[in-house]
């Protein structure tokens, strides 16, 4: 993804995901574009930004409610994904589910 | 960087920076590890986690109060690179300022 996410003033959600991976693919990049692909068409989702470099990954995305955001975790194609996830392809990872209060850019 | 933040449960602040950058380095990459450094020695100053590829960064720091966050934006040579960063370094930038409500990982 190379553009920022648009979104609202103030008053959604934000869930930032940080992870550290283990070595190898092992089916990796193939399910993280599916997953994007898929948060894309839940209902609620404002959007989502994503970089890794030097071993370090940071996925933000950004939802209307937390009522979005736990169905979304709910989700039968993500529930395997999570699985596989924690069982293979993080070495450490730590979710955050935080609300936004302001934003400013350019 | 390429160890996670290591945060409490909940009641502190994400600040999420989202970034495209100008072409060239124009001396970026000096400033932001001197704001890396710079950030970490701020009251209230809780982690970072940064990562950059194909054109989009992103930096999500860690405080303990609105009042942390606040101070670090006035400090001074952090005032000289924003100024920096809005008219040279970045294309487009956003910053959002959110309370992290839960966390978990492994």
């Amino acid at each position: 993804m190379t553009a920022l996410a648009q979104t609202p003033a103030a008053g959604y959600y934000a869930v930032i995901f940080t992870s550290t991976r283990t070595a190898g693919d092992q089916g990796y990049g193939e399910m993280a574009a599916r997953m994007a692909e898929l948060a894309a068409q839940q209902p609620g989702y404002l959007g989502a930004e994503s970089a890794r470099d030097d071993g370090l990954g940071i996925t933000v995305s950004y939802w209307e409610s937390e009522a979005a955001i736990a169905a979304w975790k709910r989700n039968a194609e993500h529930l395997v994904a999570q699985a596989k996830g924690h069982s293979t392809w993080y070495q450490h990872f730590q979710l955050r589910v935080a609300k936004v209060e302001r934003s400013y850019g350019k």
